[in-house]
């Protein structure tokens, strides 16, 4: 038993210089609380390096590594769903624990990568995959295991909500702080993942089927990206008493016939700016949780970065260097929380069966009987409005206007273009769109209307 | 493998109660995820209930429940020191694992109960110690067992947190918030444990020895209450950004002689407003904790109450539940996270020690040289001041002055009282005794010189 533990890591970019700086740094640490010599026997890198220890040997051939025999736990860090993907699988054939990084590859095929997993009698562990250094695989997996997650609600790309906070912090549009973002090395130079939700979304399928006890669904995560908010919605929803977010959002809800619905939705949300979520700037992540019978609890961290993804990678080491110690492989926790045979999947509900609130901006004629005109066509959709803002534009374009024009009485002028902001409770996507169809059809709708939906997080 | 897990909950108070209906409410759950049946085969209670299922054993007498040879897990919940102690110590010698939500005993006796627990190849498990549902012992025990805590500041009594949340937002007195927390349910009816940081310093005392994998040492926890906060030093507070939170604060610092040294103290604090912890407000509670490399990370949720404190029992039982699956009793995480043998005492600084930025409020003569006779003082001592507020007084308790006396320039008459805020860089506390001695002595100094400690989490 007094073996020492060996690691082969897969990748030496950020993260995987950030595993090997940690076992360096913090070795007596995790020799005390493991009570076992824990020791890099690979890296997998294309290009030799000076800086790594020399007992560790380099290879290109990632293959050839998987399947030494001085491996106990791979460690993959490379990225992207190719390679990575070929390595995993041949880890695991040589009954290799892995321990990954890797949302997209866990999200679009982790129900194969997990079955093969329990088939070769090794675990795959993920904890770095979602919010980075945020412990939130194993609190969900096992300090929430006694409860039924009703829903939750996560900032889970720091660059989103690097962006989003920047914008209303200082007003800054969004094309000028993605640019800032990219430079500072937030943002890849391919930035879409990113802003139009789709790492978000990636994170969303792994934390809901860990909630919820189903396979994983990423291919039915409803995604919309931030790239269509401006500084003046961004400023409205401020006045309302609201920051947007974007947030992975799942919920499991009953439905009117008695079976229970799964929404699972990536989008820009306005939340009250007095949670602590909507407190959360920067490039920092946070997950909020809304069980049964703990109620809510939130996590807050880094969700990137080299030290905290390294940490996460070390802490699903610690758990396997737990199960590597005992002779049967131990009673692990299931990848997805629920044992495989206890998985289903529920009904996953289309984005048309979704139900939120709004935040609508209409951009109107300044005109008595506009007013009354929407609010018919909201309430026929069965619409309840919590709020109207009507004011000034913040938004200086409408240049055809003159200043002094805009607090006008309408009624014997050429009508002015006025934005009217409304909020709304929670109703079915089905019967927002019918009502927006409806409404962008009057002639006293000047532009298309923007809808950004709303979460009360209550 | 298929035998069900058999529990004995020892007390139906809140908790107990709350851990029968968990079963009750959520068995599904616990089935999928555990793959086991779980039951509860015994309760101990003085008074036989009849809302407890009829299959379930009632018993006054505990200790003949622990050595029942129906039971593999004895959940202890009625807290207190000394019957809970003799069950739990029984439990132990008859070779039960034990959960318990019994922060008191283990701050005090914990030691020797994980000694025993060792000896007998038991695990005594403890998340709802501290800070009820949120997974705190877990968290720094498993997920950030690859990291360097550098130090943790944590809400960890909601009592408290609520009467100095209602003081700010309402600025109503201490003694009216107490009583309304006896009211509701969140204080006893001695308060003292809440109140006077005995029940936070016991928390502290767990999560330190866990972060630094050092022996329980609650003797050493230096404990202020918030018996003391004055809705006047809220207010001020407030005006210079900072809100008062009652903290346990646990740091390791590296000393001028190159050793460490490890400060474990709980007070009243201010904390910048426009953190996360600052905006933890009620009863809620939330631990920071700064670790290397992962940065800091916040968690958040319900520090009491039966449903968050069930959940963290369950998940307990849960981990318990894998343990008692293998035949050796699996490789269990170590009770204060480092392996005993891997245990050491640092140098617990006694309070003279302690290094923390202050907050002053001086009651002076407004006088031409006060402020650099105290300035002075402080220099001397080597207390660099980072912010000074000279106001009006917002107690309106000294009636011996006319109204109209406070804004006057104060030469030409006789002098006013007025109070001066000071903010200081960090300190030792023996340098800020010496120079409040030194201050408290002058003439121009009118009363007790209040101070506060004063943390900027960064």
């Amino acid at each position: 038993m007094n073996n020492p533990i060996r690691l082969a890591v897969l990748g030496l970019g950020t993260v995987g210089t950030g595993v090997v700086n940690l076992l360096k740094d913090n070795l007596t640490e995790l020799k005390r609380r493991s009570g076992k010599d824990i020791i890099i026997t690979h890296v997998g890198t294309r290009r030799q390096r000076d800086d790594i220890d020399s007992q560790i040997k380099q290879n290109a051939d990632l293959m050839s590594i998987v399947a030494s025999d001085d491996v106990d736990i791979v460690i993959e860090v490379i990225g992207g769903t190719t390679v990575a993907k070929d390595v995993i699988t041949h880890a695991i054939q040589h009954g290799k624990h892995v321990v990954t990084a890797n949302k997209a590859l866990l999200a679009e095929h982790g129900n194969d990568i997990f079955a093969l997993a329990e088939q070769h009698h090794v675990h795959v562990a993920f904890e770095a995959s979602v919010a980075g250094g945020i412990p939130i695989i194993k609190v969900m997996r096992e300090s929430l295991a006694a409860n039924k997650v009703d829903w939750l609600a996560g900032i889970i790309n720091g660059t989103g909500n690097f962006i989003l906070s920047e914008m209303r912090d200082k007003a800054r549009p969004f094309a000028d702080v993605l640019s800032e973002a990219q430079q500072l090395g937030y943002a890849e130079a391919d930035p879409t993942f990113d802003v139009e939700g789709t790492d978000a979304a990636h994170k969303l399928a792994l934390l809901a089927s860990i909630a919820f006890g189903m396979p994983l669904a990423f291919e039915h995560v409803y995604c919309e990206g931030i790239t269509k908010i401006t500084n003046q919605d961004v400023m409205y929803a401020q006045e309302l008493g609201y920051r947007i977010k974007h947030l992975g959002f799942a919920k499991r809800r009953t439905l009117n016939d008695g079976n229970t619905g799964i929404e699972l939705r990536v989008h820009p949300t306005l939340i009250p700016e007095d949670t602590l979520l909507a407190n959360v700037n920067g490039v920092k992540n946070a997950v909020l949780i809304d069980a049964h019978p703990l109620g809510q609890t939130l996590y807050y961290g880094d969700g990137a970065g080299a030290g905290a993804t390294a940490s996460a990678v070390m802490a699903d080491v610690m758990d396997l260097v737990r199960v590597l110690s005992v002779a049967d492989g131990g009673h692990h926790v299931p990848h997805l929380s629920y044992h495989p045979d206890h998985l289903n999947t529920p009904t996953l509900l289309p984005a048309e069966q979704m139900l939120t609130s709004y935040y609508l901006r209409l951009t109107t004629l300044d005109h008595p009987g506009v007013l009354a005109t929407i609010t018919q066509i909201l309430s026929d959709a069965d619409i309840n409005i919590d709020a109207i803002l009507q004011q000034p534009d913040h938004d200086h374009s409408h240049d055809t206007l003159l200043p002094n024009q805009q607090r006008e009485p309408s009624a014997n002028h050429t009508p002015n273009i006025v934005p009217v902001v409304i909020l709304t409770q929670p109703i079915t996507e089905k019967n927002m769109n019918d009502a927006i169809t409806k409404m962008e059809a009057l002639d006293i709708i000047k532009d298309k209307i923007v809808r950004i939906r709303l979460e009360e997080l209550d």
